[in-house]
């Protein structure tokens, strides 16, 4: 990030916002997750504490969730890093094994989750710990995926779990 | 991150440890970032407390923190990012052009830096926040570097000016 | 935080969410703090990007910071840990002695700060870690009077910094 | 946190150190918790990974993390805020209210817990996640003791179960 150009790269970003949502989505569906999916997840994550709730009552949470800047950021950069190695483009080759291999003690994925987790707070944070053992859902999904040969989901799958679990945090709270 | 794996991967990756330091010193270096840049900068940090203080004195400082896996692995994973967007890899161009105008409210390279920076508790994220904004020593020279045409330094001058505030907390604390 | 009860907690909290707002705002207030003196340190903060940017602008910004229900909460438990301080009230009196010293290496009330400042990205982060050593305006009379017998600001000082650098950067992002 | 008195208040603090575990381990019995307990717990978390683990194996992880200054001081500070609440000593009524019920929308407990995690990465902070869902063992008991009249735990078990997340880091990683 560079402060000295902040004021005008301010209005040049500002105009693209919209689109770095839709494009966000768009990476999303193309590596095979829907909103809907998202929105199961963070429904899984609040239906103890909401009687009859379904995957739809979350879909405008995701979609707000989805509106902040830094989450279409990460979704952007997510994306990029999994198809780089799944695609043998890393210079890094120890770094490039580490990310097919989903190695257990590799943690940068989960911070650039945190990244996103953070904006929602304290629960956002713990309903990531959750899901992220529990494996719910898409987040199975996509687990099971990067352990196939030729698909890497190291970081997808845990920018999708913090877009649920700050959904759901969202939610909770309903706030922005 | 998969837990399923951690048995195995365990054994695997305690013996790559080692390498892992000097090979992230090795990265550091190939993009132009000695240790003793990283210790002079911790030293700025500090140097207010401590009368006579020299860069030297934080070099164990800067190796400590270089021994812990997760900053390993983000300077691993920072130094790609940057190499592959100065080399024009990138599928997603949108994504290509914020890092390579090192876009200012693109925020996830600071993510990765406070990953980092939180493991050496509230100094560090304070001190890496002053820096940041000061641009001192090294990390003005890799910004300088990134704004010219060809070099991509938008997630290298953060996690250089983090590992410099883990390195300053650190010797404050005196701790590991 | 316990979750077995969000259903029910959620109605009653709901109910009360306005007048925590007005209550924090109530505390900061009795502790020497107004809104404006926040919206001054904030647009110290913003002002080399925005030309003639006045603490005014930034009003809006302090107001919807103070919305959240997380923001509220760190606000009453900053007041009310300092008063207890300042009261002697503490059991640990090793604990007491830290907070009305500003112990150097105390850093709770960071975690506490750190905490608001993460609802708003790593934009806010860093204008904290900036802002709290530059010691600017509010922050610096704080500062001050904690040093003072019979006034402990520890908590207060870092919270404060920690609205005005959130207020920034939600100014910047121009979201909730 | 107060930079201008490091120099000093670090040759201070440095000899007063080790008072400070034993201090803190003290508070922690005296509330019922004992380093064997947070020991289990740190044994839950990591025993699918480990065949035959005991809690016991856990222990100098354990220790390890009640050495850092950071932990010693959260523990204290969280200690502090359930007696003071418990023994209705809070001047802002409703803050004492929220604890005593331990409000499910409060979270400012987890900021803290999460100061605690972030110094062992992020398996630290998903442990934390998993184990303040499931409430294993001290954390349950912690949690029905909170919810009987006259006892307030609304930190303490979110401070347990960070150290016990951050022990069972710590051993994954085998670092300090």
């Amino acid at each position: 990030m560079d402060y000295c150009l902040v004021k005008l790269g301010h209005m040049v970003e500002k105009e693209l916002q919209e689109d770095f949502k839709e494009h966000a989505v768009a990476l999303l569906e193309k590596r095979g997750v829907s909103l809907l999916d998202i929105a199961d997840a963070a429904c899984f994550l609040q239906k103890d504490y909401h009687e009859g709730l379904k995957a739809d009552d979350l879909m405008p949470s995701v979609h707000k969730v989805l509106e902040k800047r830094e989450v279409q950021f990460a979704v952007m950069t997510a994306c990029e890093i999994d198809r780089l190695a799944e695609e043998h483009q890393f210079h890094d080759k120890e770094l490039e094994r580490l990310l097919l291999n989903d190695a257990p003690l590799y943690g940068t994925d989960e911070v650039l989750a945190y990244g996103i987790c953070n904006l929602y707070g304290s629960i956002a944070l713990t309903n990531f710990g959750f899901i992220d053992k529990k494996k719910y859902g898409v987040i199975s999904r996509l687990n099971k995926a990067g352990k196939g040969s030729g698909t890497c989901t190291t970081f997808l799958d845990d920018i999708v779990g913090a877009i649920a679990a700050a959904a759901a945090s969202r939610f909770a709270h309903e706030e922005d």
